[in-house]
């Protein structure tokens, strides 16, 4: 006999899906498949119209160029007169002028209308790149052994920045809002990762070049082909674009059988080889191990740190007085052994995951501190707005809240307060949206799902993932481990209530079901109220129900006698009810990637001959908060250099001396380059000029004050405009490029 | 033909060593193999004399008190009189009580006169860890899964520590050094622990239950055996003590085999279920798995984070503007699967290592910032004062440096700001010192090491390694590679320079060692200067030398036409050398384990019916620097409370607010659990108290200014001396338990 919870086991028959609204979204490494179906991401559907009847066009077309050629030939054959002969060269002429001019606005349509943006996308990239590897903001792990695929070093400055988003991220979350943070391991044994589902589900379908062995991934496989013939082959029919769309669409639902299905029919080689490739199988994304020297206790590297926040749920409860809400808190490494990683920083084999979990009493999801955030505005993008083909569009989060858009109080608090984090650590505003989930991407538990997406050069990355995931995981470890992961609220005196109880007959299930009787049991518990009292009814009305068991997949009949389903009354002193978490996860890595390209940008050099990158860090997470650098070298400026990077390293700013004899031009630079806002350069032993990077401007302050003028603006107490109209402006062309 | 550089290969012969060297010392997860020799450990050698003659005078009272009891039951089996017996008995009663007062001068001698401070030690210890337990500082990982042996969890307070550590190390370090701070992955592909010698070397031997296939530590189960025999069996003779005593001192050095062969001579079985043991053989203790989908290429879980460092070498150099000296620095987990790990924190199988690789060129390994600690005076243990069974004594940092005792300045450097990193977290001065490694427990390449040892409840326990470990590492990852790791110092003119040639003759050699050819051409090729110009000296006069390879365990004959020695004159325009590397390497878990432990204590309270537990955590790493408490539930007071905790949070100042109607007592109890340094207490509207945790003290400060002075003295900017000197005290019984 069980209360009305929804049950976990039956639950399970969705694992998949539960895995992939958690992992495909808010994972870091995960490859971006947005889940916007193709046809909205690509082109408003006017455009979509218009490629398909350029596709037609320009299949009449080439039917005519070869009619038309033909009978060029046939004219010459018959020893036709030259102006005859002439004359048909020119219409051919003309028929083929018309093709290729259909040709170039299909490729223009295909592309998104958008061929030039992608190339200075690319350009961009390939600039920022550059600079970011040349700099060492990272590295490709292991280059001096040919590095492995997907992993990462972070260098000085790339280790620089990442460590002071971590702080903010610490600042802003955990000690604003008093989090519990734990710290757990990375090593993980099999019991945790089952009871989550991982194990079982946390795969990617892969396929293997027959003769060499080597591993792809089946749906990268084919949405490349998909793409490639739909960019490049101009010459496929409507129907067959309309097919390798509706396929790209679709990726993401197709089972193994049906993706294999497709690659046979498309007849997909491997791409290196071209050698035949195997059916489509699940590949485990976590990486092995085995914990102790025994070989028996299999373990893993988490492949996301949420996990040990809720084992520890029990103790964080008792921690904070057995009250809710309450969050906790989680930095840590993750690890997911990719089959074959591509996009750089975005999608690797090892990654910093920040992930909170707050956890509420599913009957009040308001939050105290929401009214600091329900006025900001900023770009959404509701589910209805994705299904109609609109774009996202400004929203008072207020707004969305009260009208539904977002599920409720607390959701809408930490949505507001990543946009918060998101923008104060640089990320630009106009290319940063709030996505949410559609029906499909969800799992059946969740209330309401959003992805913080950041705009780069390779389209909208899923950088943060809020959702509400209801009492799911909780209720996975209660029952794997019998620890029961509950909350309690007591009641000032008892309070009488009507339960719903439901009580499959086991031995009556047993002789009617044999081996599927567990199967029935558990969906019979797992009825909600509305489903269960109109089983009660049919029953007592016709004595028998067709039932559906999902983990069976099939209906069964219930007779009266296998199941009792009423109502009793209850005093009770308290409710006992497992808490909902509403779970932030940030991918650090991939947030690092798109700050980064959005602070990058370039501008001439003072001669004009070269371009100069320039990294447009803000204080906060710059680096290098400063460099000092003596005008020319002479003893006694180093040394009042020396003095003022006594008083920074004393007043905690990270800074570097440059007393190198390079023109100070070089040297502003070569700290543009790693994003350094401030540069002291001393001119006198009196007073020097301190240059804010991106205006170019300097003012003159004394050599005592210097120091504190620039932890007073890079702790944010006060602006660059601040300290502009303050001190007295350097105007001499002597100290910039 | 090569210059003369130390060879790679030969030096391999002793990777064991090597491995040894840096793991067992640096280590934080090593359980603690004191090198010391034990008997130096336990007492001086008087003592050592006196448990001697103990033993011997108890053997002769033993056999004193047999011979007497027989004597007596020959007296009652003959009827002698009863005043005969009595008095035979009385005799073997004195016997017995002289037998009983050496045993408890054997006992205390053997538990180093120390058996009441053991007990206590063990019962402070209990405290300490139930307190740290039960108020999250740590927790067993995966504990509702029955956890995992060597798996631990930071709970929100111990999380905090951490964090604050941490953040101290990179201010200390990192930031006041000027240091390159890198972030690599824990994921490492196989060819890097090739070239550093864990995949070969980096076991423990292990012996398994026959019967089970329990898996036990050899050198653990002998140990525990010797130490229990030693302790426990006041019985055994002097000599056989002796025994013990020898293979205790000697255990680290032990082989498979004689470990194997002691295990079979003292009968020593599986402790769980007295079943016999498998032969010893080594166990790698890192955790494998696999990289990729394919399953061919395999990896490690890093045992060390200093590979990571070693391998960006070149490209970090660059970074440094081609320039010597600099230092990397890098904090992250690294991985050990220990056989059967015990000591709770100290040592586990996943950990936060900090590691500095600090590159210098050999030939100068002065530093620029030496004088700023050559002052410093603390408790060092040279190797000279271990051997001659001294203890650690106060030294000043700059005379064991000018003396030699400590091989070079930026050596010395490195333990002067060890010993301030660590006092400064609040380590106690006078339970830290720096062990010198012993010449057997070096690598041979080493040129010097000491390890910071912090003294708690187990013992005295490594928690930083420093050591001078030359151009070791850097030489093994160019070997393997294939890419130069090295350094280059440009002479402003040519130089000539005469050169030691030696060049092998590959054929004769191959002629004459055939297999063996490579091993003795390496072994010729690492001859030092010395070496090959006594060689030369001697072909030349006799015409054949006896050569020792190491690599091949004997000596080969080399002939005159075997090697040519030569010295060449050559003109030079830089020095190219690989540089030497000064590693400190810290055990973040081992030191915040001690810092627990010496920041512990307890104290009666008001009532003196029971023991308050407390942790004087420096401002610095105190997990909340503040609570803020209404002293009764009142809406004014929590106001008030909400307005302090706003400015705090601005601050940045970490503090809980606590308005449960708890006595105020027990509300400081609690935090003061928590190490919370300061606590303001709401009792008006208009000014509060801040009370001091250690001396209770407190002083009254108004609303506005409360924020500012407790930031002020968790900054550091003053002390609690000057806060208590400037505001009026308070001195009301009503605010305090």
């Amino acid at each position: 006999m069980r209360f009305l919870i929804p049950h976990i086991s039956s639950a399970f028959s969705s694992a998949h899906n539960r895995i992939a609204s958690r992992l495909l979204n808010a994972l870091p490494t995960k490859p971006q498949r947005s889940a916007v179906p193709p046809f909205l991401n690509c082109q408003p559907p006017s455009m979509a119209a218009s490629e398909e009847s350029l596709r037609k066009a320009l299949a009449e077309k080439l039917s005519a160029v070869e009619a038309h050629g033909n009978a060029v030939r046939a004219l010459k054959a018959a020893k036709a007169s030259k102006p005859e002969i002439d004359a048909a060269i020119e219409t051919l002429n003309n028929l083929k002028l018309e093709k290729s001019s259909i040709e170039k606005q299909l490729q223009a349509a295909v592309s998104g209308g958008d061929g030039d943006g992608a190339l200075s996308r690319e350009a961009f990239r390939q600039a920022a790149v550059n600079t970011l590897e040349r700099r060492l903001f990272y590295i490709p792990s292991f280059k001096i052994y040919r590095g492995v695929a997907g992993l990462y070093d972070y260098g000085p400055p790339g280790c620089a920045v990442k460590s002071n988003v971590l702080a903010f991220w610490r600042q802003h979350f955990v000690l604003e809002e008093n989090m519990l943070e734990v710290d757990c391991p990375c090593v993980t044994p099999e019991v945790v990762l089952k009871a989550s589902g991982h194990v079982e589900k946390f795969t990617d379908l892969m396929v293997k070049d027959e003769k060499t062995g080597t591993c792809y991934r089946a749906d990268h496989l084919l949405k490349d082909f998909c793409n490639e013939k739909l960019q490049k082959d101009l010459t496929i029919s409507a129907e067959k674009a309309a097919e390798l769309k509706h396929v790209l669409a679709t990726l993401d639902d197709l089972s193994a059988e049906a993706l294999g299905a497709k690659i046979k029919e498309y007849g997909i080689t491997a791409p290196d080889t071209k050698n035949p490739l195997s059916d489509p199988y699940p590949f485990n994304l976590m990486f092995q191990t085995s914990i102790g020297p025994s070989g028996l206790s299999p373990g893993y590297m988490r492949p996301e740190t949420a996990q040990g926040i809720f084992v520890n749920f029990k103790d964080l409860y008792y921690y904070n007085g057995n009250k809710l809400p309450f969050a906790a808190a989680q930095i840590g490494q993750a690890f997911r052994n990719e089959i074959s990683p591509r996009q750089g920083l975005l999608r690797v084999r090892e990654f910093t995951l920040a992930e909170i979990e707050h956890f509420v009493d599913p009957e009040d999801k308001s939050h105290p501190k929401y009214s600091e955030v329900a006025g900001l505005e900023f770009l959404m993008f509701p589910r209805e707005e994705q299904m109609s083909g609109q774009s996202a569009k400004k929203i008072c989060l207020g707004d969305a809240v009260s009208k539904g858009i977002v599920n409720n109080e607390t959701l809408g608090y930490f949505i507001g307060r990543v946009y918060l984090f998101l923008t104060r650590l640089g990320i630009d505003k106009d290319r940063l949206r709030f996505r949410q989930h559609l029906a499909n991407e969800m799992a059946h538990y969740a209330a309401d799902c959003w992805d913080a997406e950041i705009e780069c050069s390779y389209g909208w990355i899923e950088c943060v993932g809020i959702a509400d995931r209801s009492a799911y995981d909780l209720r996975a470890h209660s029952e794997k481990s019998g620890v029961p992961l509950v909350a309690a609220e007591k009641f000032s005196e008892p309070r009488e209530v009507e339960k719903l109880v439901i009580a499959p007959v086991k031995k009556e299930l047993g002789l009617a079901f044999k081996g599927n009787q567990k199967n029935v049991v558990e969906a019979l518990e797992a009825m909600n109220e509305k489903e269960a009292l109109e089983m009660k009814a049919a029953l007592e009305s016709k004595g028998e129900v067709e039932f559906y068991v999902c983990t069976l997949g099939k209906n069964v009949p219930i007779k009266k006698n296998m199941v009792s389903i009423s109502k009793e009354k209850k005093k009770e002193h308290q409710r006992v009810f497992t808490p909902s978490v509403i779970e932030p996860s940030f991918g650090i890595g991939r947030i690092i990637y798109c700050l980064f390209e959005h602070s990058f940008y370039t501008r001439p050099s003072k001669a004009g001959d070269e371009q100069l990158n320039v990294f447009r860090f803000p204080p906060l997470v710059a680096p290098i908060k400063c460099t000092v650098f003596p005008l020319v070298q002479n003893q006694q400026y180093e040394d009042v250099a020396k003095v003022i990077s006594k008083s920074l390293t004393a007043a905690g700013i990270s800074h570097k001396i440059d007393i190198t004899g390079t023109s100070i031009g070089k040297r502003y630079a070569r700290t543009d380059e790693l994003g350094v806002p401030f540069a002291i350069t001393v001119d006198s032993t009196k007073d020097v000029t301190i240059r804010e990077r991106d205006s170019k401007l300097q003012v003159r302050v004394s050599v005592e004050e210097a120091a504190s003028v620039v932890k007073s603006v890079t702790d944010g107490q006060r602006t660059w405009e601040d300290v502009w109209e303050k001190f007295p402006h350097h105007t001499s062309g002597s100290a910039d490029d």
